[in-house]
């Protein structure tokens, strides 16, 4: 019967422990892209798209966004995440 | 003179503040699609595209992923984000 028990724990000290949890649901996701923008919009006209493949970046760390520059490596493997771009093909 | 100052504040008591900053670089930004998945990649074959303008997700919050239902407007208003969809145009 735990409340029973007696042992020697000093309660005088109350040891306080505080636990976060980052709930990505409750923080923004674009740490540094375009702040001065209400809401960052791209648009790509399709018909000028150069190159066989283009990736678009969906994890708002490239050097290059919209375009994918591989930085949603580093942001998976800093934070667990499973991010990654959008592929265009012609 | 501030180290002269000998007010009285009961320095018996010493409170405790705990300031937390939510860092989106430090957490993942995608709570729920495709979990299963190391990285999640699509692709659009852009001569399949059926519409003149095809919304695409980057906010990670879309009921349709990998389009875009304008779930980043809710996001964006919960937490002071700035994310919108890419837009592809025939
Ligand atoms: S750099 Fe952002 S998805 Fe690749
Ligand atoms: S729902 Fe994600 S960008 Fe619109």
């Amino acid at each position: 019967n735990p409340s029973s028990f007696s042992g020697g724990v000093d309660c005088r000290k109350p040891r306080r422990v505080v636990l976060v949890k980052a709930e990505a649901e409750g923080v923004g996701i674009n740490p540094d892209i375009r702040k001065t923008e209400a809401k960052v919009v791209d648009s790509v006209v399709i018909t000028e798209l150069a190159k066989p493949l283009t990736a678009y970046c969906r994890c708002w760390r490239s050097g290059t966004f919209p375009l994918c520059d591989g930085s949603h490596v580093k942001h998976n493997k800093a934070t667990g995440d499973n991010v990654g771009p959008l592929l265009l093909k012609k």
